[in-house]
């Protein structure tokens, strides 16, 4: 739905929400930045916590902000306008809508993933269906990868490159001593889509290296089937290294780790459990072999030495894309970021209906995963490599000469 | 005890031992450069897996290494020879001497923390017993810091950034979004040390910034006064990151998260527990607070983007010192770092008796934490600091003017 280009100006409201990440402050900028060098914005305004800010009316001037918290937010992690996990009550759109036009904001931005595409689609039907000139686009932003519409969305690359770095770096460790600790799993983030567990594998170079195994949500977890793999790899490597998303089901579809009234520790509290906790136990109970795990948690979302300025420039960029998208009159929409083809990797925005995000997760495509489902194919590392930024460093072996050959 | 610095020549062996850290290679290298340069030495060897490749006859040639091996070295985690966690048998010492005769070595560097100097001066005891000229040199190595005799450990400056960039980090999330999980426990290494923990402070600039609460080994851990610290700092910040030392223990000297026969998961395999997911369980039954927990795990001890600069370079000069330690003579000693006073940070190298560091470790003083024993002082900030290289990054907050004022 496209309005008329022509006033009011009105003004412009920013949020953030869901989950935070290394760039999500980098979108803001860059659309912080672009409406104050467009003359069609009054009021640049952020609502802190999301939608809440909106709802509660706690909101910020960001006309009033120093020029420097722009360039310093470019490279600070996390959601400087606060972020929320807000489910919109029956009333809420319209609550929202009559703040709005209260307010005279005519351009509202909202930073997020699936869950924030839906309750600014709802705040654009209001609008609509009120006939009041409401400009509503979406940021994309998540780790999970799992917004539909977009080639990918910032924030993945800076997680992925997190992810493969420390998979390459902690599996040095293990292979170092694998008589210690001969198995290591590491606990990655996903909710339904395993983007970033497969980026596990973007640093690994020849067949032995780790990381050996990597298990999905899109695949229902076997354990028969993962404790075989662990004790193949072992004997194939001598070491195992398996990355499994925290999310992970049987065929059942319960998750691991899932801890019943019996799992309490030693003050009587109940254990929260964990995917890789529970594979480490299984290892261990089954297969006899000493296993610890890696549960990078938010580290991973948030590690500010491991952004990918590919991400970090995009994040910035869909931010000011809304901005100008927002200015021309559309609505209801999520900037999305297009591959252009050619030979250097290379991206574009556009825009996607926010129905379409608001109800649809994009999965890991079966053609990224090998034929085993615990491996990537090429395919994958053409797609990823690209979003992480830099090469990833070299680590380098012996090449280990006995003596007296 | 001190040799003629004349003949006999003799080769060098070199072995790393012990939890690898993210320079201990740069320590190898630095050895094996100095080793290339000097005359006075003949063949290079690397015993895999440390005293355990002695013992095998599992020993490399490593002047056929190609020269960037050890421009690679610098900058890779982990042990490139293999690492070991063996104890020695009563006959070990006398077996190795013997082997270490044979191949004609009169100087054994030996790469670790206070085991692996353990093992270090059995030998040099066994060869002084059997009037063999050889030169036992130890090389400090560990993220725990808890070697006495140095001002600080190769390893632990590394390991402190990344925990400091962490908390930091992932502080920044739990602040963004607090009414999700306004309760973030990080779990840090240290065996019976809490340096590593209270690194964990080294980016906070405000009494209201995380990490709220330090928790070390040096201390009794209460539950009770944990669950009223942190329900006071929930009071008042509106969040709490707290950062605890794994192998933190109660009153009773019983670890947390020991978890007893009753701690089974769905598939009945016991659970490990640990400190962190006791300490989320206890926050979320007794005070009815969400929290999550991150254990970055071996990512703390192995990561390649948090390498500290200062903390590579010693690592990689005491290697050289060990070596010319070696050449001049001496044996059955460690090389210390020793701070030089002045404006800016040195350090200069020097050298601790072996028995002193096997059977020793030095604790966090009782001045470098504050009076609750929950928070570090400004003593402890003087001496970490310099340690962890460049300055640490400063996240940015917006200023907040709300609208209309």
């Amino acid at each position: 739905m496209t309005y008329s280009t022509s006033r009011p100006r009105g003004h412009l409201l920013i949020g953030q929400s869901g989950g935070a990440t290394a760039v999500i402050n980098a979108s803001l900028a860059g659309a912080v930045r672009e409406a104050l060098a467009s003359d069609g914005i009054d009021g640049i305004y952020g609502a802190r916590h999301g939608i809440q800010g909106l709802l509660d009316g706690d909101l910020l001037d960001l006309r009033r902000e120093p020029a420097a918290t722009w360039d310093g937010l470019v490279a600070t992690p996390s959601a400087a306008l606060g972020s929320c996990r807000y489910r919109l009550q029956p009333d809420d759109p319209e609550r929202a809508l009559d703040l709005l036009r209260r307010l005279s904001v005519r351009h509202f931005l909202y930073i997020g993933g699936n869950d924030s595409a839906d309750t600014a689609h709802r705040i654009a039907l209001a609008a609509r269906a009120a006939d009041y000139d409401l400009r509503v686009v979406c940021v994309p932003k998540t780790i999970d990868n799992d917004l539909p519409g977009t080639d990918h969305c910032p924030g993945y690359g800076s997680a992925a490159r997190f992810i493969a770095l420390a998979t390459m770096d902690s599996a040095m460790c293990t292979e170092a001593i694998p008589t210690h600790y001969p198995v290591k799993v590491i606990e990655v983030m996903g909710r339904d889509a395993g983007w970033l567990a497969a980026a596990a594998a973007l640093g690994k170079e020849r067949e032995e290296d780790a990381p050996h195994l990597i298990y999905v949500p899109e695949r229902p977890f076997v354990p028969t089937r993962f404790l075989e793999d662990v004790r193949r790899a072992h004997e194939r490597y001598g070491y195992v290294v398996a990355v499994v998303t925290e999310t992970v089901r049987d065929e059942r579809g319960q998750p691991l780790g899932a801890v019943g009234a019996q799992g309490v520790d030693a003050f009587g509290h109940q254990l929260l459990g964990g995917a890789a906790q529970a594979l480490v136990g299984m290892v261990r109970e089954e297969l006899g072999l000493r296993a610890r795990f890696d549960r990078p948690g938010d580290l991973q979302r948030m590690a500010s030495s491991c952004v990918s300025a590919t991400d970090r420039d995009e994040a910035y960029r869909v931010g000011g894309a809304a901005v100008r998208a927002a200015l021309s009159g559309v609505t209801d929409k999520m900037v999305t970021l297009v591959r252009v083809l050619g030979p250097a990797y290379a991206c574009e925005t556009n825009l996607v209906d926010l129905d379409v995000v608001a109800n649809e997760q994009r999965l890991l495509p079966a053609e990224y995963l090998d034929a085993e489902g615990t491996g990537v194919t090429p395919a994958f590392r053409d797609y990823a490599l690209p979003l992480i930024g830099d090469p990833l460093p070299r680590h380098v072996r012996l090449r280990g000469v006995p003596i007296g050959q």
